[in-house]
């Protein structure tokens, strides 16, 4: 009888536990649909990403533009948050100056103009330009093969194309990158006077894409220029060589490193109404590169950022955890912004249960990839269902995000928002990267989503375990 | 003893079988891997949309160009088909003319000019335009509360817009259709003189999107002329009437319908090596409207047809079962095509066992579209996971394509491609409509998506069952 009277509680307690479930799915999926609905049809995102696209402009750390996309991000974040502030950086600034220019000189004096690009933090070519041979490698380890001997005094030109067959292209960027930012520095060791780097784009094109490059440990006298050439460009230096090896390539630019500038991480939040000391932070970062406007990188992230909070306020939800919104300075060449407000929040003490950011693009959304333990990943399985009917299907361990990277630990569940990727490098750090090129329905999405998915972590926070 | 040997039995043949299932899976696996790399790096479709679009054009059908694109995929499928042909359909000829053009007239005089564009099949306006007081509605229903005595002599303005919170875009655009497809001949009974509609576009431009309009069986001389406006123009139109309700809309058009024109089908086919009679087909519709070239609506769905049988060919891949690519004329204004198809494939008894349309734009695939049976969807089911690491998640079941429509019956599993819809109807029938808003990579991406799929269909067949 008392093992009957048991077996029925603990029935009874699953259905109730069951219902208990599937009455909070519904009212997920009411709120979620009320999230979409809302980002669909009254968001402020697009028109917060024409401001700090056509009136602002890129966003270089350092530059009068961050400062403006600052004062602008505060003061639109003033309307919707608890709270806003900023938090001082100091920032590299590296100016690009102009003209920029480069041709190809064949052996019997005509020329090809061709389109190039300083890569971010190079110095400039002398006054009169820089004019040598060229040797052309696919990696930083066949300058090794090469030796000192072919390489010295010429001027290396690193053309590994990004792989086509990788379906997810930050794949591809991440098996090719390595070019831009070591190529100067490695060059260096063998005698090369400059640097000349394919550009990190999947398609043929004539626009150049800049990036940030390093040049370690160098001494500055051992400094050499180094720019991005398009990837047709690219193609014609190739074919050029095959046929005419002593051509001379000539470039000139006009970058320049000015030391450092004091700018600005923006910061706004929601306090929590049950448990305020456990912080979700989403965020993007609000410098870019020059050579466009920076509207998908990372102008998306930052309004779709900005646009959870505004979608809570709108929508009146009162979020039980702290949400809030870290627009991050110097992402592009330096990380600045990121390593200072980790710092801070270490320092403070601060319990970040999850940082969310997006810097991909303001693309179609499929989804997310989280830096997070395998039960943190089961709780979010639960999930999924909920995101189907809004096309949100990947749900992958994997990285998060160059900001939010450096709050890893302390269980803090690490998020990157994953839009389509196919069009992104299409666009990345080049002059195409501009308002015209983001669409309005997919940049809501992908906010929507990010918001969707904070609601849930906000509702019922997150699983606490040792990261594997 | 005899139990337990059965036992063992059943156990062993357990385990073959799924060691069976699982060599079948990685090979599966392997030969997608192939199909995927083949595409993104030696597919033909994007140079062959360069043809159709930049070299050919809008292929209106009955027109040049549509001609031009017939002897142009024709001799593009004899160089990787077993055999090639044409089949002759009738199709009717309708033609835009020039000048196209509107404006708003204030009651102080004032005008304003707006973007329209001629359904297509519409009569053209005298030759002087039409000049009228404007009624706007909401849907064709609302004609019926306001009644002859309010319409009769005015032009009426249909502008409901495409519902924003709507996933998918096919759904918005369902929802709105009826307005450009019957707006003039509901609007004829009540006495209207002209009817303008607001373009089928989620997003605010400029652009007119035209389409096609029916007269249904009225008589030749009550037709009236029909026109897009764009959504910037309607939205125009709309705050013009709200304070200035006397209003006058003037346009011109000079379309023209022309009869009939001889057109063709192009069909090309690599023969089943086993099962020659089981027929596959895949295609998409060769004709276009005219504002734009069709790239995306639909010379996409052209290509990638033709590139599931150039990558079986190129790829020696040898199909058991007949793969049949299917050219369509004259989906845009009258079906035709697939009428005739369909009537032919009756008349001659062919078993087709699937038929898979590309008709959604060159987007990023995102799956399938399936008018098939539980048990259909069962075995698609089971191939999920072979496409998981092509980020591929949608098998639903729904509605499949225009032109494979008419297969219906016989347990032919009609199969639609998905891809992102988000940017879909920016372009659709509109003047951007154009190769440069097709990604290389994206079209590829669908091609691999078809080109797996119909592999999968041509290797286990189809589970024969009625539909439901």
């Amino acid at each position: 009888m008392k093992n009957r009277f048991l077996i029925l509680l603990v029935l009874l307690s699953f259905a109730f536990a069951k219902a208990q479930l599937q009455q909070s799915t519904a009212s997920d999926s009411l709120m979620m649909r009320s999230i979409y609905d809302h980002n669909l049809t009254q968001s402020k995102s697009y028109a917060w990403l024409d401001h700090l696209s056509n009136k602002i402009g890129g966003r270089l750390s350092g530059s009068v533009q961050a400062q403006l996309a600052v004062d602008y991000t505060l003061a639109e974040l003033k309307k919707v948050a608890d709270s806003a502030w900023l938090q001082p950086v100091q920032v590299p600034k590296w100016t690009r100056g102009t003209p920029e220019y480069a041709y190809i000189e064949l052996s019997d004096k005509s020329t090809i103009n061709v389109n190039i690009s300083a890569l971010g933090g190079s110095v400039a070519t002398p006054d009169a330009g820089v004019r040598a041979k060229v040797i052309e490698v696919h990696s930083l380890k066949e300058l090794e093969s090469l030796g000192k001997q072919k390489i010295k005094g010429n001027i290396v030109f690193y053309n590994r194309p990004m792989e086509p067959k990788k379906i997810q292209t930050f794949e591809a960027y991440g098996g090719c990158v390595d070019q831009r930012y070591s190529g100067a520095r490695e060059a260096v060791k063998y005698g090369a006077v400059a640097v000349i780097v394919r550009s990190m784009n999947l398609r043929m094109d004539d626009l150049p894409h800049t990036g940030a490059m390093s040049y370690g440990d160098l001494p500055l006298e051992d400094y050499i220029p180094a720019a991005a050439i398009s990837t047709n460009d690219a193609e014609k230096l190739h074919s050029s060589l095959k046929s005419d090896a002593g051509l001379n390539f000539f470039f000139h630019q006009s970058c320049e490193n000015l030391g450092e500038a004091t700018s600005y991480n923006v910061i706004a939040q929601i306090k929590g109404s049950t448990y305020p000391d456990e912080i979700i932070v989403v965020g993007g970062h609000l410098d870019s590169w020059d050579l466009g406007d920076g509207s998908h990188d990372d102008g998306a992230g930052v309004v779709q950022s900005m646009q959870v909070l505004e979608s809570f306020k709108r929508l009146d939800y009162k979020p039980k955890r702290t949400i809030r919104v870290v627009l991050f300075m110097n992402e592009e060449n330096g990380l600045r912004g990121a390593r200072a407000y980790a710092a801070a929040v270490k320092e403070d003490k601060e319990n970040h249960i999850v940082a969310l950011e997006s810097d991909a693009g303001g693309f179609s959304p499929r989804g997310f990839s989280f830096d997070a333990s395998e039960q943190q990943m089961n709780q979010v399985d639960n999930w999924r269902q909920l995101f189907k009917p809004y096309l949100i299907h990947f749900f992958e361990k994997g990285g998060s995000g160059a900001d939010v990277g450096p709050l890893k630990g302390n269980n803090t569940v690490l998020i990157g928002l994953r839009p389509d990727s196919q069009r992104y490098f299409d666009h990345h750090h080049a002059a195409n990267d501009i308002f015209d090129a983001v669409n309005k329905r997919e940049l809501e999405l992908g906010a929507a989503t990010m918001t969707s998915l904070l609601y849930l972590y906000d509702k019922y926070g997150v699983i606490i375990q040792k990261l594997d």
